[in-house]
């Protein structure tokens, strides 16, 4: 395991400015496709989704988790078809007052998620057939 | 609670390019300085830090963390001197394969920093002594 340690008395750049006053914590994460599903080698996955309801479920998810640990903002991005190895399907952002409420919603939604949101992995694309689809 | 919610076929730009291989899961926690302290608005803190032993404390928190938890990547970075309000103090970053160890390492690290690391809030300071601060 890399270990990187800094304690600096530079300023450190904020990746995405705090989206509203009062924030405390931002925590983000984010979901990249690995080289491999299910034990086998992979070059991309089709993710597919219902998107009105899966927008509604995500909201109501939120709504729900943030009745219990109040947020500032949380910002959901989730992209759809093809992602290639190494890029991102699931990106969450979230603001509180405090680290405990972001950490309590970026973990919660992205069990939520994966049970309730109709969002799903259609199927995943060997070297060969990804590039047979590059090609078409 | 400000929601926002997309769902895309466009690629999501990475904040962070994945550092290692394997990556599956990005998270990232930036703790931000806020305009009140114990129910006193301030304008910034002051962060001391016993930086050798603050680097070792943490390396061995990350290393026995990561023994139940195994990440690919950890890098903190903690600013120290005098942080103005809205700006970081800490940012913590963390790869691994999958999101469960990647959580664990972000919500145990930040707990075990506030308990044993030796880096301390020197003082909050209100905005006329800021303000004094900047001039001298």
């Amino acid at each position: 395991m890399q270990i990187e340690i800094q304690i600096t008395p530079q300023r450190i750049a904020e990746t995405i400015s705090p989206l509203l006053a009062g924030v405390g914590a931002l925590a983000e994460f984010s979901g990249i496709v690995r080289a491999e599903e299910a034990g086998r080698a992979i070059a991309a996955l089709e993710y597919e989704a219902y998107s009105p309801m899966a927008e509604q479920v995500m909201r109501e998810i939120i709504a729900e988790i943030g009745s219990r640990h109040p947020c500032l903002c949380v910002r959901v991005t989730h992209r759809i078809g093809i992602v290639p190895v190494g890029e991102t399907a699931i990106q969450l952002l979230v603001t509180a007052r405090h680290r405990v409420e972001a950490f309590a919603m970026l973990t919660e939604f992205m069990d939520r998620l994966k049970q309730d949101v109709p969002i799903w992995k259609r199927r995943a694309l060997s070297g060969d057939e990804f590039d047979a689809l590059k090609k078409s």
